[in-house]
């Protein structure tokens, strides 16, 4: 498998795919078809093969799949058969909402460190972590090898921060603050801005 | 322009170029150029004159963009020149958080009603609102002719609320439960899963 030949829109159902498979596995279930699996997530079984066989051959003519093989497949294509540390930028209500957050582990993150670079949040409790000073963030989150992190700034810090988090190694940003980010071409961002996604939809309306 | 021929990735990207539009129009700027804009979203010139012109001749050879017309263009297409009222169901922390957010009005939305099943949240204020029972969530909704929802419900009870939802006439659904809902095809639904988004990106690193 060469990571750069996949396309980017297949890597971006994989996530999905899991999903759907942890489900069905927390149910019980212990095979599943393409078919099946497409009824789950609203894709076609032919678009699920298609997607799998990128990476191998995880199922079996008549069969199907297995559900624990293929779960264990596509965290190791994800590389999430691990557990990734990750820094949490901004305490505000989407922060506190993330920290507290129990659906990480189980999809192979963690967060570990939260900061604000308001001083009256520096020291508060959320959840289990202590906020920390934003002030020299890169540093910090260097010396604890941390390469993702989660931006729940406002859009007037959103870039600034961002700057710092790719100073201190951070490659990964999921960014909730609704502006851009200019990162290097090595740093990936996702964004979740609920307004974005509303007026996505609005258009269909 | 024929909302059908537009292929939905172009749509996808509109909501960005307006979301920089307005912060340029906030920093009291008047005219860009798509090589401009394009610095900002970091998408190529080239590619944003392509997506704009689908929809009309908004720029001028050599002036380049009025931002104020273009903004006002951009929320006519995406349907944002006006203000959508949101039903939000589910007032924990993802949904106090969304309830309490102060961006959505200036972006063509407004949440008009909180929604939670558990008796004890039943009746709390979360910033301006009191939650209502999500009983009969889908008669409320209807009498109250909301079109759009946010679902912040845990994942084992989502794809019940959006069948409630549905039924209410809700055609777009932001959801935050980290579930594929099997909708109707004329329901959009957007997802805004941390982990998922996440695991995008580890691919990569």
């Amino acid at each position: 498998m060469n990571a750069e030949k996949i396309p980017d829109i297949i890597i971006g159902r994989l996530p999905i795919y899991l999903r759907a498979l942890q489900r069905m596995a927390e149910r019980g279930m212990v095979t599943t078809s393409s078919q099946e699996l497409g009824e789950h997530v609203g894709i076609s079984a032919a678009q699920i093969r298609k997607d799998i066989s990128q990476f191998g051959e995880f199922g079996k003519q008549g069969t199907g799949y297995s559900i624990t093989f293929l779960i264990e497949k596509l965290k190791e294509i994800l590389k999430v058969n691990r557990i990734w540390d990750v820094a949490l930028v901004g305490a505000g209500d989407v922060g506190h909402a993330l920290a507290r957050y129990q659906g990480f582990t189980n999809r192979g993150f963690r967060i570990v460190q939260v900061f604000d670079n308001d001083r009256a949040k520096v020291g508060q409790r959320i959840g289990e972590f202590v906020v920390e000073d934003a002030a020299n963030v890169d540093e910090k989150i260097r010396s604890a090898g941390v390469k993702i992190a989660m931006l729940t700034v406002p859009a007037t810090s959103a870039q600034e921060v961002a700057d710092a988090l790719v100073r201190g190694g951070v490659k990964a940003i999921l960014n909730y603050a609704p502006i851009s980010l200019n990162v290097p071409k090595s740093v990936h961002v996702q964004y979740l801005d609920p307004a974005t996604h509303l007026q996505r939809m609005t258009f269909y309306l």
